[in-house]
Parts: C-alpha cells; sequence; structure tokens
C-alpha cells in the first residue's frame, strides 16, 4: 500500500483510527472462552464491528507469542479475516523488533510474506543496517519508533547530543534518509503533543503512528491539530479503550461505540 | 540461575562458549529435510555434539517465527531438549524485544514461564518501564543490547551526549542502577573490543554477552583480554561459525570440531 492509497482511505472513511488488537486471553469476555480459537473470535468480532470506522489495525505480537503455537494460528486467522473483510485495510504487526541484516531479514520474511501485515514496529537502537531489509519489500513497511508515550522515553530518547539535539530528533532525521515516506513511518505517543509540532518540521510528509491516546492519556484534538501532514499522515492508535469497551456479550457493540466516538472527533 | 552459578560452570567447564542456534532451515544439511521436525534434528545434533563445551545457547528467535507455529514448535522441543541434556546450561531468547510494562509483561512471560529461558535479549530504547518487568522474575534474565557488533551501532549508540557520554555508555551506566549483576546482562560486540575495557570500568561486574566472534571477524583474544570480570563474567556466542562448520552428513562432529578450536583459545 503506497502512502497515498492510505491517505484515499484516510478521506473516504473520515477516519485516522487504528485499532490495537491488544487480545490478552486473561481480559476477553468469559463466555469466548467456550469458542475453539476464543482470541480470533474475539478479534472477529471486534473487526466485524469497527471495520467501516478504521482505517488500520494492529495486533501487538506480544499477546500471541505469550499463547505460543495456538496464539500464532489465531494471529495468522486475524490477519486473514482483516483481509477478506476489506483488502484496503492497513495491518500492522506491533513487534518493535530490531536486529542486522541476516535476522532482519528473517523477521521481514516472516511478518510481510508468511503473515502478509503491511507494516512492523522496529525499534532503531541498532541502526541502518538493522532497518534497510524491512525497506526492500514494494507496498511495506517499516515503522519506527521515535518519541514512545511511556515514562522510560525519558531515559534515552529525551536526552541531547552534544550538538543540542534530543536522541530521538536524530532518529527521525537520520533514519528519514534510508527510506521514502512511502516505506517509512514513526511512532509518536499521544502523550507529548507538545512535540508533534516540532516533529512535523523534520518529517512534514512521513506518517506517524500515534499511540496513547485514550487509555494513557493523550488528547486526541491536541493529536491532530500538531501531527496532521498536507494529505493527512496520521494513523492514531487505540487498543483498549476500543476492545475492552465493555466485556458482557455485547463487547462488540460496545467496542463499535467507542470507536464511533473516536472517529466523530476526527 | 545466579551469576555466581553461571560462573561456576564456566570455571568447571573452561569454557565461555555461547552456541548461537541461527538455525536457518534453508542453510541446514539437506539430508534432514526428510525428519519430520528438520530444524530441531538439527539443533538436537549440534547440542548432543556440543553440550559438553558450551555453557549457554542462544536461539535466534527470527528464525523460528519466519517458519510461523511450525518453527515455535521446533524452538520449544529445542529448549526441552536442551534441559534434559543438562539442566545447568543457560538459555537465551535473542529476541531483542522492547515494549512497555502491559506488554512487556506479556513477553516476560512467553519467554520465562511458557518456554523456560533463563534469558532474553531486549532493546533499551524504550527506556526503564520496558526493561523492569522481566526484572521481577527469580533466577531469570534481562540482556540489554549496549554496543552491537554491526555497523548500524555508529549510527546512534557511539553519538555522544552533550556531557561527552556515547549512547552505548549512558544505556549501561543507567540501566546497570536498574537491577542487579544477579538479573541483567549487556551485549557488546566482540568487533569493538577497545571498547570492553571502559565498558568494564562501567559494569566491573556483569555478565556481557559478546557475539560478533568468528563470522563477524571479532578477535577472541581481544574478548578475554578486555572483558573478562574478576569471576568470569563473559559469555562469548558463535553462531554460524559453528552450527554450519560442516554441511554433509557429518555436520555435527565438525561443529564439535569448531567448538572445541573455539574453547581451546579461553
Amino acid at each position: 500500500m503506497t502512502a497515498a492509497e492510505l491517505n484515499h482511505e484516510i478521506r473516504r472513511k473520515g477516519s485516522y483510527l487504528c485499532v490495537g488488537l491488544d487480545s490478552d486471553p486473561g481480559k476477553i469476555p468469559v463466555h469466548l472462552n467456550r469458542e475453539a480459537h476464543p482470541v480470533f473470535a474475539f478479534n472477529r468480532a471486534i473487526i466485524d464491528a469497527t471495520h467501516d470506522l478504521a482505517v488500520a489495525y494492529k495486533p501487538n505480537l506480544a499477546f500471541y507469542e505469550a499463547m505460543g503455537t495456538e496464539g500464532m494460528e489465531q494471529l495468522e486467522m486475524t490477519v486473514d479475516h482483516i483481509r477478506s473483510v476489506d483488502p484496503n485495510l492497513f495491518i500492522i504487526a506491533d513487534a518493535k523488533r530490531g536486529d542486522i541484516g541476516n535476522t532482519a531479514d528473517q523477521y521481514a520474511r516472516a511478518f510481510f510474506i508468511r503473515y502478509d501485515f503491511d507494516a512492523i514496529t522496529l525499534s532503531p537502537y541498532m541502526g541502518r543496517d538493522s532497518i534497510e531489509p524491512f525497506l526492500q519489500f514494494t507496498g511495506k513497511w517499516a515503522i519506527l519508533l521515535a518519541l514512545t508515550s511511556n515514562p522510560g522515553a525519558n531515559d534515552f530518547q529525551m536526552q541531547r547530543f552534544s550538538d543540542g539535539e534530543p536522541l530521538y530528533e536524530k532518529v527521525l532525521r537520520e533514519s528519514a534518509t534510508w527510506g521514502t515516506h512511502d516505506n517509512m513511518m514513526f511512532v509518536v505517543g499521544a502523550t507529548r503533543p507538545e512535540y508533534l509540532r516540532r516533529i512535523r518540521k523534520i518529517v512534514p510528509e512521513h506518517f506517524l503512528l500515534v499511540p496513547g491516546v485514550g487509555a494513557q492519556g493523550g488528547s486526541l484534538e491536541m493529536v491532530l491539530e500538531n501531527g496532521k501532514s498536507t494529505h493527512g499522515g496520521l494513523l492514531i492508535n487505540n487498543s483498549r479503550g476500543i476492545i475492552f469497551a465493555g466485556s458482557g456479550s455485547d463487547f462488540a457493540e460496545k467496542a463499535r461505540g467507542a470507536a464511533e466516538r473516536m472517529t466523530k472527533g476526527m
């Protein structure tokens, strides 16, 4: 998928919404445990109830890997279901990987080919040769952590180098030269909207994936005001605020309600 | 496993060797493809041939994940086999994860409990709250990337902050305060032995996991000279140089030969 195609979907649906499928098996409605594949049954219901409101889904790999082979099978079923519902939905593997050539190439093949994800989140710590293997696949995307929404972002990301530039800005400036705005995005937490304006100056056209609206307390209005590019260029993620909006048999309707409230503001 | 127990094994075996199980299914001897579980059959033969020479094994998760559920099953079988051969072998999940509390906790449970690994490699980019969940499991370890062996280490890790300290040193200094030398190690590439002496001043007692000897060109002698702590404190990894030393029916003997040559220098 190209940036233009993704921006087209955003305009068509009037939505920047990315639904985070952090589908913790311990938190899904208990009645689903009668199903052969409870997590997939949960995801399917959420997807069926929200796909006209969302432009992207982001399974958080940790929750699937924690279930072992069973979990990975349900991840595969989830990606297939999203594809069958609407082939224009953008699917992100929230994996936060980062390793060198040989290994990076294995991960790229795993996520882009075996599982047919559109994008994968990556840590920039190991530098250019840990990212480039992900940029070799036409229509696929590397999403680099830049400024994250957690308190630990202060430990290293916000620290300034001798030229006055904080680490996260150097990551943006350097890594933007490795790819294009058609194969690279950046993660910028919604809990730091005051930085979004600065970030937009460094990467005016790149897509930003913005987590932290909702459960983590980020403001949607501030994100839109400071984070939009000329053509759109935002994916705003909400995970628990949508998928766990309800916990009874009406969980999917509740999720739709939460997604509607969020996209109304877009 | 405690640091004292691991150092005891190192002295007992006269070896710092960690064998990296980067068991690419495209590179294992072709005759193994007749087996029901080719990658596991490969790993089992390597483990059986080297376990008296090695103190640790390090499956590289990318290669198993790239095979989907089949791969994860063979990973589980591999960990079980190592445990059954010698319960004192140290098993590292080379996963290079790094995510916040909620997700980090899922990964910790996946690798420490479901798969029974002793340790997991982590990226420090997201800071303290992305590491701490891994420090809550008695006898288990977080292994943080500090200075890696690839060219991309120059992009960010080697860059100096305004106080003159490069990022990798800040990572060592800061994160060493989050845990103890009984639950935290650091990755330092063998391709940069001149830095090992400096690193030993910052973390005199912590274990260092040193990749890059062999295929990547690092010198074993330099690593030993500059990297040892008072009690040992080193795990020196070799992956392809050992597991792919041969490619015929004698691949396991060849692997043993390569491991013997390497441990002789220890």
